[in-house]
């Protein structure tokens, strides 16, 4: 109910904040028997790492997991799984400037507004360091839904004006942006590199596409697996727009157009994003977010202190660029995270094999 | 669970199908003492009506809500309110040979995948008719909101690849598209008559504006208030793509652009779309969604029937051509949902008067 | 969230008052293609209905109840249940001279207190007629539980102080209590017409027995099937204690009394009443509730009005003398409600048959 | 929705087994500027850690709190809080000889047919030892009742079949048992030392009394505040029966009897246990739980093993004698929980101050 827990089945609660003792995870509803051990989840956790990439902040974080219980002999099972990563390269003193000062961007006046206090160290609970609890919660989601053939992959598309022409899966490891574009993340960097010498930030496009999810996931009429999906990616700090399939674009189609034929081998086209209704319809799952550039900027800004007083502000501290590629992991975090509950859902809510059943196409 | 309920605390509960016997909506949750009659109702309910403006089905229904429960001596009275609206012209017959036959861009083909069975009448609870139970729940949800100052308003903003070149929105009731700009309406409607010629159906994008919303409204980190509004937008049948404030734009602008600069009257520009950090900051909240075409088209199509084999489809029926502007109304009762149900959540989430407080702004 | 849902996966919302137009409830994530016609539920509404028996009140109630959506051919579709009942024997006038008094060991007084205003009449929502709703979701429930081999059975054990001397299930059906023990029962119907020419009332204990209920229902640590069995019995208006297999008798044994010993062929003692950690152990489910004797009497009592003043009220209207019988069926209804829930939360929350699975006994 | 969440707006998640790394708890929905330190929470875990009283274990639990976010400069900051108690003294090889055998009384069966599998070592999740996360998250909830007035306080009223005589609660810190009869809890301590020699276990029933609780608490008809209790105190592993005011006597009683009178000065009487209609009247709220005798005995038990061949058990280890008196602060804490989380509903659901006003009483 105050927000801090999401899913329904496969159920996650976060709690932590920046400069605070650590961040963590509860994941409650996980099935008995999966195997899980850190390194299973450490590794999405590096990628979401602060520290490295042409973008990124230089604060350092181990953001090493520990696992407190849920789990036996390597296996999961059934009972609730503690994740816990300790704050380690907290420099609260820093904040200490901006304790009374709201920063243009961030939550810093609206968590005044909603709880009429606030621990302004690092954003407290409104800092990106909160989606580091999403990436270990969404890592035992993904051990989950590799047992079931499902796969997410999220990749830059667009940074800062400059899009990808192409997505060629196979590049996106090839490059610091994980752009599936070698070429266009070559001008990615170059568009950073300008923007920092002008100590300003940017913002871009994340696709997530979602291969070999099965058919039936999503619950109508308000559970709807895309109405899920976005919810999951608006709740990531940075994100202002969500689509799905042709999304934005179908609004300048025609039906004729925008509609998917259907063939005994499959649709042949995918408008969709491959949701139909709200319901997954085997196809591939395909979600595209708009992130906005960083609030952080080391310019000044205009904005007012907690008496209401006009100030003028320079963000110093260790900022990223942009929230790209950084949140590539979360955008995966949450959509695992979805698909997880919505497997699971599905496994009761779908047709009983004890009932009465009509021939499936 | 199963996706049929909205909302934690002002919570409602959708049901029926197109030609079931009624649509209607259980709302959990309402204060005590909100003056309730059907006719606060029905007038959202005859927006959403089929049968009147230029892209409408000549379905004719007329949609009287009937309150069946939860008001006494015109009042709520904290109890459960229970709405009803039975289906009249509902011709279930015209839809016999679409039994077995998935119409591309419907629910048709997923709805059997999920479920192993359907109600293929008319769509069954896949129909947009479902919207109606959502209309009259969050006309409930508006009457709450007008005792808090909170008003929302839904208009066209973009219409078959037309879009409005302004925001008047003193015309938006003077055009049968509720488009804040007549010039570009007159557009839109001569874009859709062309279409219907043509058997084809269009798209478009339905702008959201809340005004008077109270800052502190969201929770974060799940909740935040603008992945509830994506969510509840998504959930809605036609819908792709949400975005909020500047939305996909603000991915190409730099943060010293896209930042809003605070000053002791307020924020000097509404990027940030009056929600930040997930918290609603007391400006004007501002959604847009993208609306896909209606699948329904009097055209030949590539399918397949429940056995898997090819046929090809037409689909006559009473169809419109867009699902704007009838969405309209849909499009504001969600938002409504969301927001009469984050308000009530701040009463208890919020400072408590008993506890130690900061001083506020 | 205000209280009128009940259920994680099979879940109802009921809603309705004593004098308002009908009572109703919403059944959601009923699973697709079980068999569902309106007899299927009337027998259950048969029983609970006032007009008969012994201890019952003359109100003449139909209770005739309607599916309004989420079947098809006779088959639920995995859609919302709507199922409604119109009242039609509603006195409302006379319970015009009670608008402003309440009525001792009634919710009178605590509805007033709470929502600062309610509908008087009958009661309104505090009603027994509310058990209606449930009992009729309740059948929908036993009949998802028929499919699973599990049968609920209540029966009166203790009505005025007479007790039960046995327990022959084959004598429930033979005696207008409902009591296992003809001869009791007689001293129960003799102790009835006593206590009714004294304008007084009596209570008594219903015992629900749950056979072929399979092992591993309930959720640890807080949804446990002893927990939830509890709320729901607690729910029922009338009842004040309840109690699981050897209840409070067991905290009177030592523990090597009250241990149930397991040999290869199962338990050779039932003190847990079938659960065990809150998980069902395969052994039938053994519950007890205690009901307290039915408040209204026809005899002067001190109270206050709304005023504060000191008043006295004889409440005539048409009273049972006993809950018992009529609970009955509610006790039932909700024990099969929270069984389904828990058999479709098993099938999900249950080892994953695709996972790594130790040997089970 | 698998268990481990207890709450709707102040709601806690607790994870942890008896032998892992840690036991611990989130706390979402405690309202922003409450005080609150790590020794607020201390006191509650001292008198529930194992290792005192004559009832006791041997096992040395330090149980110290760490909290790990939420609070800031000593004052809740309306985020998750997230308390941890790392396990100390845990001797797991002690349990090796159990690891394949299903211990009488316990969830050893239950647990292994529910999940496939479990962690054998002192009960794992099903381990009273789950408790201390209970009792943590429960002396938050205190913290916040304190600031509204409402007090609760359990204490022992029977024990091993030795019962209180009266309620002198001046008492109850006098007696290592927690009895408000200093003369009865003599008589059970002889009677434990008695069993203890027999190498057996004793029950007994625990009484929770709340003083100050403002009438309108508690959401009909599903969550009604005794139905909340009954779930929050069966969902305590050794509680087998609830009852609340008069409880199980009331079945015994006549409408006459049990009825309590309304004056202007407040209720001339108390059966209802401060209850009615399943809302909080403003008197002092009862409830009695059923506390089983502890199933852990150094005695020869006939079980079986995984295999489900017949075998003898002896269950040495380090246990209590009863859970009593060391269940008490568990009782308090989930009384607690209720009471917190219903506190904060009754201020988003109860009247409206900004809406129309029957005059109240």
């Amino acid at each position: 109910m105050a927000g801090n827990t999401f899913g329904k089945i496969f159920q996650i609660t976060t709690w932590g904040e920046s400069h605070g003792t650590a961040v963590g995870a509860v994941v409650d509803g996980c099935p008995p028997g999966l195997p899980l051990t850190p390194a299973d989840i450490q590794a999405d956790l590096d990628r979401r790492r602060p520290g490295g990439g042409p973008a990124s902040t230089p604060r350092k974080e181990p953001d090493q997991v520990e696992i407190l219980s849920g789990t036996f002999e390597g296996l999961t099972t059934g009972t609730p799984i503690s994740l816990v990563i300790f704050n380690r390269d907290a420099h609260s003193k820093s904040y200490d400037h901006l304790k009374d000062i709201y920063r243009p961007g961030h939550g810093d006046i609206t968590y005044q507004q909603k709880y009429g206090r606030r621990d302004h160290r690092g954003g407290g609970r409104a800092s990106a360091r909160e989606t580091a609890a999403r990436v270990a919660a969404g890592a035992v989601a993904g051990c989950l839904l590799t047992t079931a053939g499902v796969r997410v992959q999220a990749y830059t598309v667009e940074l800062g004006g400059v899009a990808a022409q192409q997505r060629n899966l196979a590049e996106i490891s090839q490059n610091a942006l994980f752009c599936p574009d070698n070429q266009a993340a070559a001008a990615m960097v170059a568009r950073i590199d300008e923007v920092r010498r002008n100590h300003d930030t940017l913002g871009g496009v994340v696709e997530i596409r979602v291969s070999g999810c099965p058919a039936g996931l999503g619950e109508p009429v308000f559970d709807k697996l895309d109405a899920e999906l976005a919810r999951a990616m608006m709740s990531i700090g940075a994100v202002k727009g969500v689509e799905i399939g042709a999304g934005f674009a179908a609004a300048r189609l025609t039906g004729s157009e925008n509609n998917d034929p259907i063939t005994p081998e499959g649709f042949t086209g995918n408008n969709s994003g491959g949701i139909l209704a709200g319901i997954s319809n085997g196809d591939e799952i395909i979600i595209r977010v708009a992130v906005k550039p960083i609030p952080s900027i080391a310019r000044e800004q205009q904005t007012i202190n907690r008496q209401g007083q006009p100030v003028t502000i320079k963000v110093g501290g260790r900022h990223d660029i942009s929230a790209i590629p950084r949140i590539i992991p979360v955008c995966e975090a949450m959509a695992r995270l979805v698909l997880a509950d919505h497997l699971l859902r599905q496994r009761t809510l779908g047709p009983d094999p004890k009932l009465k059943r009509a021939p499936t196409p």
